[in-house]
């Protein structure tokens, strides 16, 4: 199984921890996919790790000179859903950065051409595979709180320093899409419901010279079976804090409550409080390959594109200052 | 200082916990102001305690005979807004139980009386006298956070069993009006800044037979300055639970984030995580009190119909699915 790999920004490295278990899998190309991207860090672990890689300048080259079997896109978010497409029209599987595509237009037309490939497609929605947030979900879906009705999730981000690209919408998807796609999915991951409509607001005040950036921003979403979730995105975790991101679930049930915090589980229900073993025993991109072979994976195609669609409205509620109702766009065209 | 106290619904306690402290302050009058509400142990603690209070039929008697300086409602939540509108027309301060009106015909008939009158009136906006709350509030006004930007809430209260007059909007005024106030009291309060907007959405199913009583809602203002803030609400907090309510809040500032959670107060900021030791050297009623006699207090007439406005428009937003802005009604009749 050959692979190729374009571009070097978001969370390409889970392509690499898979590798060296899986010895028939070889990288045999690399593209930077951007101009000005350093792909030698990426070259010299291939090196280090048997992987004959060439390096390409164009991607598309490089899609048409290695023929690669899995194709892992992690460049620019603006060429995301081009490079998706042009991936699937060569036939090669598609492992992508997140949200795979910047707008509603390029989200439709990535979906037809994967429609149309019959291949395998998964984001990286890295946090599935979090031991905690794995054991909370398996937990819920296993009956542990009884019906799902409210979900709270929270994502705290430092601010840092961020490279130019996240100063504008034309290069940044916005803060909803990026940070808040992880808890998007956990809501549609956690309940096994739809999405009905959503209601959101954002902020870019006080984001230290980051252009368009939002710092802040709140989405409440229904699902079906009037099922409520929300959503709270930040930029301003403290600089000296323990990790980078303070995620967070609270799922509430007709028969407990489920929390996640701090790489902790805890289960409140009849019985009382008490905390349940984090564990995950699958990889994100050894799940991905799985999915490749035809076997059981946990990120499919249909929740890579959902979750899509549910970050662009989101966002769109935002921008517009509405209730946005899902499939509203799909009825104009009936 | 003559008192007189109508009901036995909702905070009533909180008067009579300050009253030992207080001889010159006399309970004058007792009157259930709703059919079949018993107000035996109202009468047997004032006789305990000193106090010859004359119980009456009906509550408007009570006033014109008794004439009290300050009138305590905690009646049928349907009859709230009449009872302190009577009390000002009599001359009477009023420390009520929230919320304050059940809709906003009545809540602007309540005001107009109220400012005619020049009394003191309060809601029993209770948990700003937590402990953690109160710690947590002064904090975050006395600058530990920088500027507030974002603020989440969460009230969580066991359903139980409730009487019949929570099954009803009749009787009752909603989830996010009765639960959800205090929350979106802290909001304001933590923020000392003016609400602009709300969505929200609820839901009453699994209620266990009560009717109309929603059981899960979100709330989502934006309030001047483009700061965000949510509150989350459900009844399903399991019944083994230590508490009977899991009350939060977390607010997210440019320097640091503080965070209230099972009484405890913990700041976040440059200096890394520690508690706040948490204390409140106030009582509710005593502040009441305090402000009565001109002095300086904690809930002032200007909080309790602000508080009030938002709880009524947050639930027109849920039962019409819209997003709704605060001053609408209002530029209707310029």
């Amino acid at each position: 199984m050959k692979l190729c790999m374009i571009g070097v920004r978001g969370h390409y490295e889970s392509v690499l921890d898979a590798l060296p278990a899986r010895p028939a899998m070889q990288v045999a190309g690399i593209s930077a996919g951007a101009d000005g991207d350093d792909v030698a860090p990426l070259v010299r672990w291939c090196r280090a790790n048997g992987h004959a890689a060439r390096v390409f300048d164009d991607y598309r080259e490089m899609l048409d000179a290695a023929h690669p079997d899995v194709v892992v896109v992690a460049g620019p978010f603006e060429r995301t859903a081009e490079m998706c497409i042009e991936a699937f029209r060569r036939g090669a599987h598609v492992f992508s950065e997140k949200p795979v595509a910047m707008t509603l237009a390029e989200l439709d037309e990535l979906a037809a051409a994967h429609a149309r490939s019959g291949l395998h497609f998964a984001a990286m929605m890295g946090l599935r595979y979090d031991p905690a947030f794995h054991t909370a979900q398996r937990a819920v879906r296993g009956g542990a709180i009884g019906e799902v009705r409210l979900i709270d999730t929270r994502k705290s981000y430092k601010l840092g320093r961020r490279d130019a690209f996240y100063r504008s919408r034309r290069t940044y998807p916005g803060t909803i899409p990026w940070v808040g796609s992880h808890a998007i999915d956990w809501i549609r991951w956690f309940t096994g419901r739809e999405f009905e409509t959503v209601f959101a607001t954002q902020s870019a005040q006080h984001n230290r010279g980051c252009g368009e950036l939002e710092t802040a921003a709140l989405c409440q979403f229904t699902l079906t079976g009037e099922v409520l979730a929300s959503v709270s995105i930040d930029y301003f975790r403290p600089q000296g804090a323990a990790t980078h991101g303070d995620d967070r679930i609270r799922a509430v049930g007709t028969e407990g409550v489920i929390e996640v915090s701090g790489g902790k589980v805890l289960l409140a229900d009849g019985d009382g409080e008490r905390e349940l073993a984090a564990e995950c025993d699958r990889q994100i991109f050894r799940d991905f390959v799985a999915g490749v072979e035809g076997g059981e994976c946990l990120i499919s195609a249909a929740d890579t594109l959902a979750v899509t669609e549910a970050c662009l409205l989101a966002r769109q509620s935002a921008d517009e200052g509405r209730l946005v109702t899902f499939g509203e766009r799909g009825k104009g065209g009936e």
